[in-house]
């Protein structure tokens, strides 16, 4: 079963990075629907009704996302009438709802959102929980037409909650099993190297090296007549990669390294505090992005400026002055210091030259030091993560959590 | 001058987010190039082939992304050859720079990396500095067909130091003014009623609102026969503009109101710290995106458990007791403690249910306070994000700058 996503509206000029359709294609891939056209239109009508005429012919499910906003500018509805001939009726159910949306936020509601209450005949509606724009939903002639609003976290919702149970009843006679390693500390080359030297994959299988900001993630996939039988080639695969790969693998699917080291220190029951300098509060961020993080991380000190670690933090002014505030015994010591202020059983430090200023001939714009601080012993590397400061910031914040995931299970 | 950007590869399935295009079509619309279609395709050759020759009847330059690393299902350079009837061929010259590139880092170049210095005969060649697929550029038939590797940051060097300058060379007879208003602390259908009442668009003027995580972004442009006039049309437009919702506009173009925020507090010589609960760094990490920060962000503490907002932040534990950690009374007492504590000009404090989990019938998850401490005075404001974690956390970065601003200009 074929699907096309349209991205409708100002992605086209790239005012917005579209994270909408990667979001929707990767439900889908799971629903074992394939994800086989992705197309972006702007806020035309000509061209809006040419595309999705060319996605109705094309495929046998569309999603769109995009112009169900109240303003002028957003014409999705419109293009949907004309091309499935159809009429906007004005709901008044939907408009009271609307209306006391507004009246909870103590709000009036503008005029303009009255718009939201036109919506294409005979359509099937999705709730939208956190705003005001409906997903719409055509059935004809064997093709599915949905509209999902731009807003991604509304979109998610009406996806998550509407759009895949509905799916999914259509959907089930496909044998596909899809199963992600996620790897960190190695490049893609010598992954696959160590990969394929001596091993075939089998004719069903495929494997796709996926970089994200956190690594490689490895993406086995097989296709066969029936579950059991997709299922035990991509395990059989899976445990050839383990043997070959597996000292890099920290996870799998939607799991993230911060996840993983959270729970290996709720396992452990132990505690976290970081040291940040570079990094100004985005490893504390990180590791907080995971809910119930409340357990294990007990807080930090963004020591931005020198004053902070040595008040803050209690590094020693000689080591700042003959070492630099970019150097290993730095970090160790706002590791320690770190560990002793907020009493935690490891605390995490990064200092570094996070750009583009500040590099020296001795000291480049990406030399970045780590440090480990635990109840065991105090620690730092040093690393080289390049001369852009957002890439070198995030590969510390890796780096740093793969540093205490190793250091907790004790490999090398 | 109509384009086409065609991502490559996995994007296709969802399993990553593709940025590249946004980026790409962003700086084409400034050159006054027209993005006219934008395409996804998977790593199979008969559809890349497909995609390709598509591109090539319906537009003029055709940039793509991806699929020219080193492994066996990177295979854009073949479906290049493929469709412009050309061959591949090994160059001696990019190979000893690969290997060269390996050394430095210490490395040895794994085998498969050879792949990357076989490139299609006749086309011009752009370096990568930070990786080691090279872009390829291809001139044929008044069609320019350019290939760049898909790691986003190899791809923006290239786009920006090479295809740029190559393309605007090209592009010189077109008149298109845009100029981009950022505004923060309004909804787009209010802001919309606010511009419209009573005020018509010139005919050759546009007017876009574009929804970003800090605000509403408002896009003016103008087609003219020459520069002057389609600029007189944008500046008239922005005079009407900003005569109605000035107040709500924090800047224009790529301004982040982190920036601004750090612009004011360097020319009126101020330093700003945070302490975070909630945000758990976030609003550190925000504000130390801008290079330079450490001129006035002097660091910050990330109070994630009460034990650090009383023994750090100097809370008094009755406020806790009494009106609990998510409160104005905390939030006012971090901000003066953390002011305090780090001896700056101002300090903003964030304290609320971030969620899933912690609300309660009084306290709903996305409740939370910001807090403002300088040397007149210490408040907080309570506001409400709503139930979403990584959403309510992102706001509250926004909220506090925003009123950290508000204060620094003396606006209501």
């Amino acid at each position: 079963m074929d699907c096309e996503i349209i991205t409708i509206g100002e992605l086209v000029s790239g005012h917005r990075v579209d994270t909408n359709s990667a979001y929707i294609a990767r439900q889908l891939t799971r629903l074992g629907i394939n994800v086989k056209y992705k197309s972006s239109v702007g806020d035309s009508m000509s061209a809006m009704e040419e595309c999705f005429r060319l996605a109705l012919r094309r495929a046998k499910i569309i999603i769109t996302t995009g112009g169900l906003g109240p303003t002028d500018d957003d014409i999705t509805k419109k293009a949907i009438v004309k091309v499935f001939k159809r009429n906007l009726i004005f709901n008044e159910d939907i408009l009271e709802d609307l209306k006391e949306r507004f009246a909870k936020r103590g709000l009036e509601m503008p005029a303009i959102n009255q718009n939201q209450a036109l919506l294409p005949q005979g359509a099937t509606l999705f709730p939208n929980k956190h705003g005001s724009a409906l997903g719409i939903c055509i059935s004809e002639r064997g093709r599915i037409f949905i509209s999902l609003p731009g807003v991604p976290f509304e979109m998610k919702q009406i996806m998550t909650d509407e759009v895949v149970p509905y799916l999914k009843e259509l959907n089930q006679d496909q044998a596909l099993k899809i199963v992600s390693l996620k790897t960190i500390g190695i490049i893609e080359s010598k992954l696959a190297e160590m990969i394929t030297d001596n091993f075939r994959l089998g004719q069903n299988v495929k494997l796709a090296y996926l970089p994200a900001p956190s690594g490689i993630e490895l993406r086995i996939s097989a296709t066969a007549e029936n579950e059991d039988e997709a299922n035990e080639a991509v395990q059989k695969t899976i445990r050839e990669i383990e043997a070959r790969v597996g000292r890099y693998i920290f996870g799998r699917e939607d799991d993230t390294l911060e996840a993983v080291v959270g729970q290996l220190l709720v396992d452990n029951d132990r505690t976290l505090a970081v040291a940040e300098s570079c990094t100004g509060g985005q490893l504390g961020m990180q590791i907080t992005v995971t809910p119930g993080s409340s357990k294990y991380f007990l807080g930090g000190i963004i020591s931005y400026s020198n004053d902070v670690k040595i008040e803050q933090l209690k590094v020693d002014q000689n080591i700042i002055e003959k070492h630099g505030a970019v150097s290993e015994e730095c970090a160790m010591a706002m590791a320690k210091g770190c560990r002793e202020l907020f009493n935690s059983d490891y605390a995490l430090s990064v200092t570094g030259i996070a750009g583009p200023d500040g590099g020296t001939e001795d000291k480049l714009v990406g030399l970045t030091y780590i440090g480990l601080s635990s109840i065991h012993d105090t620690f730092a590397k040093e690393f080289n993560f390049g001369s852009l400061r957002e890439i070198n910031r995030s590969r510390a914040i890796y780096a740093a959590l793969e540093m205490l995931r190793r250091n907790i299970l004790d490999i090398e």
